[in-house]
């Protein structure tokens, strides 16, 4: 069964994120998210807004388009 | 005063629009998102699910990468 545009995204933020050695606490600490939503949205649960997006994308070094990048396919 | 993460993203959608000769009222109905909906995300007026977006996406043959280039900075 092909993987979902937001279960791709969210493997891209786990990728990005263990990249720069981080954990989820870190993150949601980091972003000002709460770690469970953190967690969510790498399992590919939540339909993020844009903008939460965008804060994930700055704690983790990235650009928006690199965290999107491919999840279409 | 510098344009908004959200505002940036609003002018590469109406760009990307523009460029495919479709109007407002078409890319809501190549989207089932409504006409006045889509009006407001190209004025950067809605914090746009990951979700909608992609369906933009497709809709202008761009990919998500491409709707989100720059809108950072």
């Amino acid at each position: 069964m092909p993987k979902s545009l937001l279960h791709k995204l969210g493997d891209n933020i786990r990728q990005h994120r263990l990249a720069k050695g981080l954990s989820q606490e870190k993150l949601a600490e980091l972003t000002g998210l709460h770690r469970t939503y953190v967690g969510s949205v790498e399992r590919g649960e939540r339909n993020i807004s844009l903008l939460n997006l965008a804060r994930i994308a700055t704690a983790l070094d990235a650009s928006l388009s690199d965290l999107v990048s491919g999840v279409e396919q």
